[in-house]
C-alpha cells in the first residue's frame, strides 16, 4: 500500500539518543465496525504513515444500530456483518491499520468481564504507546459509553502483574476519546485538535470504503474543515481568511504528561 | 422586499379565538455588526416572515476586533465603521429586520450602567416577546460575554416599576443564547434546534450582504446543515439517509413555559 | 369519565391541514406505583383531556422500598403489591390514563436485558410522542435512575430496525424527566414549566387515591404552588403579587425541536 | 424582647472549659431589606436565642426592585425607602438582631471599592465567627450576585493585616449562602439544612413586619416545611410520615472545618 | 490498647440531657486492605479514641490490584492474600478499630446482589452514626466506585422496613467520602477538613503496619501537612507562618444536619 | 549565570528544517512578586534552559495581600514594596528570566483598561510562544482572577490588528494556568504534568530567594513531590516504588493544538 499525498514512514523512532525502539503501537477500541473511520481516521493515517503500528479492537459489526438501510434492503443478519466486517477491512487497509473483530454483539453492546478479559490481552499483547476509543458519554448510543467503559477498564487491569493472563503488563498509556455525532449533547469538548490535512486524502478513500453510508462522506469531510478552523484560529490570529486545514478533536481523560509547555 | 421562497407572513396572530393581538415583537442584543447574520439569521427571517417585527440592537460595529480585511487594506477606522453599518443594514434589510447602532466601541467593549440603561429603553419601547443574545461565555471574545450581561442585566431592570425611564415595565420574555462561534469551549449545548429550512435562501442572501467575510458563507451554511441533521436525528429514527434540513442552535437560560409537553 | 374542571378533550389535533392524524400517545415509564401520580399527574391529566393517549409502565409496585407503613402493619409481600396495583389504577383511571404493570422487584430495582426488551415492545406498540421517566440522577432512591437507564435504552433500541421483536420502529420522541423528592441533590434544574391549572383539581383527586400516603398530598400541593409561582416569575414582571397558578417542572435530556422561538 | 416558644438565651457560650469567651458574633450581608427574613431569619433567630450577637449589614432598602406595590400605589422613592427601613427594623428586632443600612442603590447594586471598603471595617468591627449572604449566582436578580462578590472579597481583605482601617485583622470565618428564591437555576444545592424548629414561631412573627409582601409569608412557610422534610430524609429512615420539622438550607463555599466526623 | 498521644477515651457520650446512649458508631466500606490506613486512619482513631465503635467492612484484601510487590517476589495468591490481611488487622488493632474480610475478589471487584446485600446486614448490625467510603469516581482504579456504589446502595436498602434480612433498619446516617488518590481527577473537593493532629502519632503507627508499602508512609504524611495547611487557612488569617496541624479531607454526598451553622 | 543541575541551554531551536528561528518566547502574568516562583518556576527555569526568553509581567508586589510579616514586623509600604521587588529579581535571575514589575496595587488588584492596555503592549512586544498565568478562579485571593481577566484579555486584544497600540500583533498562545494554593476549591485539575525534575535544583534555590516565606519552601516540594508521582502513575504502571521525579501541574483554557497524538 503506498500513500501518494502522504509523509514517508520512519521506521521505528529513535529516542533520547539511544537504539531505535520498537515501532511505536496505537490501539484503537471501538464499537461498531465504521466508528474508527469516521471519527478517527486522521489519527490512524498519520499514526500509520509515521510507521507506526495501528490495531483496531471493534467490539460488534454494527450489525443490528447502524445497518438500518441493508435491514430495510432485507438483508440476512448474517449477510449484514460479512458486509460490515469486508467494508471495515478494506477501510483499514486503507489507513494502514489491522482490524481485529470480536462480535460481542450489538444494540446493546453489553460489557462482560469476558471481553473486559479480552481486551486485557490485546493492551498486554500490542503494548500500545496511544490509546484511542469513545468518550465515556453518549445519549443516542449505548454501545459507545459501553466500549468506553470496558476500554477504560482493562487499561487499568493490563497495569496490574496481579492480574492473570498472556503477556507482559502495559505503562499507563494516554487515551483520546474521539469525537461523538453530538458533541454538545455528550459532554465533548475538543482538547486536542490533530491537524490530519497531510493524511486527509487517505482519510477520505477510507470513509468511501463504506459505501452504504454515503451521506456521511460530506458530513465527516465538513466536520474536519470546522474543527480545522478551530485549529487554526487556535494557533493563530483572526485576519478573517479561509484555511485549508482539516483537523480531528479529541478529549484527554488523564492528564498529558510534558517534558515541555506547548 | 419580497421574499420568493418564505412563507406568507401573517398580520398580528391571533391568539386563542380572541381579537387579533398586536404583532410579536423580537428583540436582538449583540455585539457585532454581523452576529445577528451568522448566529441568528433563521430565526430572525423566520419571525420577519411571520409578519412579526424585529429590532435588533447591535453594541459596536465590530471595526476594531472583526474586520481585520478592512485595516490590513489601509481603511479608516471611520470607514470601516461605514462600511460594516451599511453592510449589517442591508442584511438586517434581507431579513426584514430593523438594526439599530450603538457605537459603543469594541474589543474591548465595556459594559456601563449608561449603555445598560439604553438597553432598559429598547426593552420597554419593543416590549419582546422573545430575546435573542450572546451565550454567557466565549474564551475567543470578550466583547460577547460583555453584550450578555448588559443584555440580561437590562432585561431585568426593565420588568421594574421601580427603575426610572420611559416606557411601560415588560413582562419577563424567554432569552435565547445563539451559537457562537466554538461552542464547546463556551459551554454551549444545543437546547433548541430551530428549523429554519424554509428561509434558509433568505439567510443565505443576508449573509452574501457581508462581503468581506465570504469565507464564512460555506462555514454557515455547513454549521445550517450539521444543525439540521442533528434536528432530525432528534425528532425521528437514523434511517441512514442524508436530510436536507437546515437549522440554527440556541441555549435557553431559563425555563420554558409550556402549555403542553412536545 | 368525565373532568367537570377540565379543558374540553378534543379528537385527534389536526395538524398543518393534513387529514387527521391518530390521537397523541404519551409514555409514562416509572419505578414505583405512585410516582406517575406526584410526579407527572398534571402532565398526564393534561394530555388525556385533550383526548390523547397515555400509557404508564410502572416496573414495579413499589412494595418493599415505598410501603413502610403497610409493612409496619404487617401485611404481607402480596398484600401489599395488591393495595399497591389497585391504587395506582384508581388513580390512573381518574387520570384517564391506561397503567401497566411489570412486577420487576423493587429496592433494589435490578435493570435487566428482558425488562427492556418488554419496554422495546411498548414504545413500538404505543408509538410515543412524548416519553415521561424519572431523571437520570437520585442518591435517595436508586430505583429511580435504574428506571431512566431502561426506559432511555429501550428508546433508543425500539429506533433501531435491526433490533427485533414486533412492531414497528418509533421515531425519536422528545423525552421529560419528572422533578425527583430531592430536587437539588439529583442534578435537577426546572427545564420545563407545565402549567397545570385547568387540571389541579384532577391531579389532587388522583392524589387522593393513594390513601396509605395522606402527608405527601399537602406536599404535592405545596410544591405545585411554588412551581407556580417560578413559572409566573419566569413569564412575566415580579409585581409583588400572590399567583394561583399550579406547575409540574421536567428536564428535557434532549433539544427541544421547535419550528418557532418561544 | 421576649420569646415564648424559644431556647433560654445563653451568655457568652464557654468552649472547652475555658473562661467564657465573649459572645459569638454572625454577620449577615444583604442586597435588599427584606432578604434577612425570608432566607436566613430562621437562623438569625436561632443564633440570637442563644445570646449570641448578630448583625445584618443591608446594602440597600430593595427601594427600586423588591417595591412593585409600593411604587404602584404612588409612593415617592423616599417614602419607599423609608417604610422599607421601618419594616426591616422592626423584623430584625424581632428576630434579636441589629440591621445597618448603607443606602447603596439597588436595581442594580453596583459594586464598588468604596462600599466593599465599608464592609472590611463592618467584618473588623464584629469579627464574625459565622458570614451569611447571597449565593454567587442568581439570574433573576443581579443585585444578590453583587452584594456576594463585595460580602466575599471584603471577608479576604479584612484578614490581611496590610489593608488598612480600624479595628483588628479577622480569621476566616465559615460563609454560609441562603437559598433564593429559584434554588435549582441559581447553582443551589443545599448543604447544610438547619434545624429551625424552635424558633419558627419567632421567625414567622418577623416575616408579618413585612407588610407589603403578605404573600411571601404563606410561600416561605411552605418552604421551610419542605426543606424540613428533606432533613428529616437526610436524618432517619423513610417511615412514610409527616414531619412538623422547619428548615433553611445553606450552602458552604469553603470546607467545614471539623473535630469530629457527625 | 492504650494510645500514649491521645485523647482520654469518653464511654457513651450523654446527649441532650438524657441517659447516656450506646457508644456511637462508625461503619467503613473500603475495596482493598489498605484503603482505610492511608485515607481515614485519622478519622477511626479519632472515633476509637472517643469510645466509640468502629468496623471497617474490607470487600477485598487488595491481592492483585495492589501488591505489586508481592507478585513480582513471587508470592502466590494465597501468600498473598493472607500477608494484606495481617497487615490490615494489625492496622486496624492500632487505631482502635474492628476489620472484616469479604473476600470478594479484586482487580476487578465487581458489584453483586449478594455482597450488597451482606452490606445491608452490617448495616442493621452496625446501626452506624458515621458511614465513610470511596468516592464515586476514581479513574485510576474501577474497585473504589465499584465498592462506593455498594456501599451506598446497602445503606439505602438497609434503611426500608421491606428490604428482607435479620435487623433493625437503620436510620439515614450521614456519609463521608475519602480522598482518593488522584483528587482532582476524581471529582474531589474538600468539603470537611478534619482536624487529626491529636491522633497524628497513632495513624503514623497504623501506616507502618503495612511494610510493604513504606514508599507511602512519607507521602501520606506529607497529605496530611498539606491539608492541615488548609485546614488553618480556612480557619483563620494568613498570618505567614508554618503550622503544624495534620487533617483529613472528605466530601459530603448529602446535606449536613444542624443545630447551629459553624 | 550557569546552572550546575540544568540542561545545556540550545540556541534558537531550528524548526522544519529551515532556517533558525528566534528563540522562543514565554511571557508569564502573574498577581504578586513570588507567584511565579512557587507555581511556575519549574516551567521558567526549563523554558530558560532551553534558550528561551522569559518574561514575568507581576502587576502588583504583593505588598498588602502576601506580606504579612513585614506589616507585622512594622515596615512601612515603601519598604515592604522594596523588599519583595528585591527577592523577586533575584529569583528570576537564579531561573534565568527577566521580570517587570507594574505596581498596580494589591489587595484588591483592580482590573483596568489602561493595566490591560499595558499587558497588550507585552504581548506584542514579546510575541509568546507559550502564555502562563493564574486560573480564572480562586476564592482565596481576588487578585489572581483579577489577573487572569486581564491576561487573558490582553491576549485576545493583542491579536487584533485593529487594536491601537505599538507592535505587531501576535497570534494565538497556548496558555497554560498553574496551580492555585487550594487546587480543588478553586476548579483546578492537572491537565498538564510538567517533568522539572532536571531543572529542580534551579527552582529550590529560587524559592530560597524569598527568605520571608520560608515556610514555603517544604510546601512546594512536597507538592512536586506529589505532583511528581502524579506524573509517574499517569505514565506507567503501578510498581509500588517510590518516584523522584519533580512536577508542576497546569491547566489549558483552550485545546492543545497537535500533530501527532501522544
Amino acid at each position: 500500500m503506498t500513500h501518494a499525498n502522504a509523509p514517508s514512514p520512519s521506521v521505528g523512532p529513535a529516542r533520547a539518543g539511544g537504539p531505535p525502539s520498537p515501532p511505536r503501537s496505537t490501539l484503537v477500541v471501538t464499537a461498531h465496525a465504521g466508528d474508527f473511520v469516521w471519527r478517527a481516521g486522521g489519527a490512524v493515517a498519520l499514526a500509520a504513515c509515521r510507521g507506526e503500528k495501528v490495531t483496531i479492537a471493534c467490539l460488534t459489526f454494527g450489525e443490528r444500530g447502524e445497518s438500518a438501510q441493508a435491514w430495510r434492503a432485507g438483508k440476512t443478519l448474517k449477510e449484514i456483518k460479512a458486509i460490515r466486517r469486508e467494508e471495515a477491512e478494506r477501510a483499514a487497509d486503507a489507513l494502514g491499520a489491522e482490524v481485529r473483530f470480536y462480535d460481542a454483539g450489538d444494540y446493546p453492546l453489553l460489557p462482560t468481564a469476558e471481553l473486559t478479559d479480552q481486551l486485557v490481552a490485546v493492551y498486554r499483547e500490542t503494548q500500545p504507546d496511544v490509546v484511542l476509543t469513545h468518550p465515556a458519554e453518549d445519549p443516542y448510543n449505548g454501545d459507545h459509553p459501553a466500549a468506553n467503559r470496558m476500554a477504560m477498564e482493562a487499561r487499568v487491569l493490563a497495569q496490574a502483574v496481579g492480574y492473570p493472563g498472556p503477556g507482559e503488563i502495559i505503562g499507563a498509556p494516554p487515551v483520546f476519546y474521539f469525537e461523538p455525532h453530538q458533541p454538545e449533547m455528550s459532554g465533548f469538548r475538543p482538547e486536542v485538535l490533530l491537524d490530519i490535512t497531510e493524511v486527509w486524502d487517505i482519510k477520505r478513500k477510507a470513509m468511501e470504503c463504506l459505501a452504504a453510508q454515503q451521506h456521511l462522506w460530506a458530513y465527516y469531510t465538513d466536520l474536519a474543515v470546522r474543527r480545522g478552523v478551530q485549529l487554526k484560529r487556535n494557533a493563530g490570529p483572526n485576519l478573517g481568511l479561509a484555511y485549508d486545514t482539516m483537523a480531528e478533536a479529541f478529549m484527554r481523560p488523564f492528564p498529558q504528561i510534558a517534558k515541555e509547555l506547548a
